[in-house]
């Protein structure tokens, strides 16, 4: 069903092309035009067919959009919205992919005039790979995608923004921007600061005879730092747009680790064994759900 | 190529019993008896012909056996040996398959009577499953043993014990018990720590709204947190037997934390990104190798 004309999609990568193929595919907008820094990236999506239009002038590119979706790095959000807010056609809905949500909705909840709508949104969805060239029609079929609105939040707008997503093929759960910053927090960004912190921790470790114990690394350490291969930019915004809650994560995991380590420095056999057992039983419940 | 005549597996679990199902497939000795705590087990094991016969007894398992390996939990192989000492074959080899390697060989060698032989050795491998009825002949094909020498170590019995690893199929390394669990300490111990600690950190995390953050988790967080998973008991006594290598490791991770802790709260974006770049780099090189 087709909700809306146009719709834009600033930062067309994984995200944006991926979202652009699912509306067409599912016929929910006429029409998408791209906006991007890099031509080439917009070439090519417009040679893959993924949107019909494009230009790096985000005036145009938004020129009668009544929906407009940032697939942006997170930092870049706020100032584009601001730059190109007096040229959104009335009543347009403006929404984003972004992983982190308290800062970005307060800061455009204080923007945006009365007769045009944001709601921020988190798709749960992405990959290793980034580009448009990877992108696919399927990338958010099945998943979650969180919706935060905000005292300001406009009922129709959030209602028309969820029928969206569902139509996208996507679980929609409603809660506010602090708490999916929370969560967010605990389940994607400590565990991605945690993976690169023990990847640094193990490069450069030398012994008497191996300059590079990397290479015993088994299925184990693989799959615990597989996302430690994650794009450094985007992970140092979204750490830095989520501080508050991750400062107060980080701080757990290391009141946590350090209980660990006082165990094992003080050959305490009883309380390891049941902190590793507290632990095993929430990981086997975490896959059983 | 037949290498031993009696074969004794002290603990016949996953890896003694792929190691006897394996051992049997290629023919490297005539006989196998099994040695456990638990009767049914034996049973099972005699039952599916993974042994040839089996004792509750240590002293009638290895009776005339010309090999003995240990497969039974780290903190069981010394004790046991001592005791049974008196009455293995003359000329006998002994060797286990421990994840924690320098304790054990300055232990054993400190008891070792001149007539008899250990060497220290370490197969990588395993998997969430464990018993008897996971065994497999094929378990040890491909992966890496490493053996552990000491100045005690008797040449020929270290030169006859590679010769079985790989007729086992495995990639023999030599490397001192002191620069084995540095290593395996880097990339296997720290690694099942460092997985227990963040599920620990995330259980019985509420938000206001949210009793259970982890029903949000995703592929990243179940890859990381996979190897929480593992036998609590198991992975405490590899802790307790490697304390000094893991209590440096654990410091090391605990700084490169911090030092991350610090970029988030004090807004600091290069050296954040430096540091995430820096992981993302050696994490594609790990896996291109």
């Amino acid at each position: 069903m087709k909700h809306f004309e146009k719709m834009c999609i600033i930062g067309v990568g994984l995200l944006g092309g991926s979202l652009a193929r699912v509306c067409r595919k599912e016929n929910l907008v006429s029409s998408i035009s791209g906006f991007g820094r890099n031509l080439a990236t917009l070439e090519k999506a417009k040679q893959l067919g993924v949107i019909d239009t494009f230009s790096q002038d985000l005036r145009t590119a938004v020129k009668d959009a009544d929906l407009i979706v940032f697939c942006s790095p997170v930092g870049t959000i706020v100032p584009r919205l601001k730059e190109v807010l007096p040229h959104l056609k009335p009543g347009c809905l403006v929404t984003d992919v972004g992983s982190v949500k308290a800062e970005l909705v307060t800061e455009i909840d204080a923007v945006m005039p009365e007769n045009m709508f944001f709601v921020g949104s988190h798709p749960i969805a992405g990959g290793e790979k980034s580009g448009v060239s990877a992108s696919n029609a399927d990338l958010f079929c099945g998943a979650q995608c969180i919706v935060t609105p905000s005292t300001k939040t406009s009922p129709s707008a959030l209602s028309k923004l969820k029928v969206f997503w569902t139509d996208v093929g996507m679980e929609v759960i409603e809660m506010t921007a602090e708490e999916h910053d929370i969560i967010l927090g605990a389940v994607s960004h400590l565990p991605h600061i945690i993976a690169f912190t023990l990847i640094n921790t193990l490069t450069d470790l030398k012994t008497k005879n191996c300059d590079n114990v990397a290479k015993y690394s088994g299925k184990g350490l693989k799959d615990s730092s597989r996302i430690a291969a994650s794009d450094p930019v985007m992970w140092r915004d979204i750490c830095l747009h989520n501080r508050e809650p991750l400062l107060n994560l980080i701080g757990k995991f290391q009141r946590e680790l350090d209980l660990a380590r006082q165990c094992i420095e003080n050959n305490q056999s009883a309380p390891l064994e049941n902190s590793f057992r507290k632990a095993q039983k929430s990981r086997i419940e975490m896959t059983a759900k």
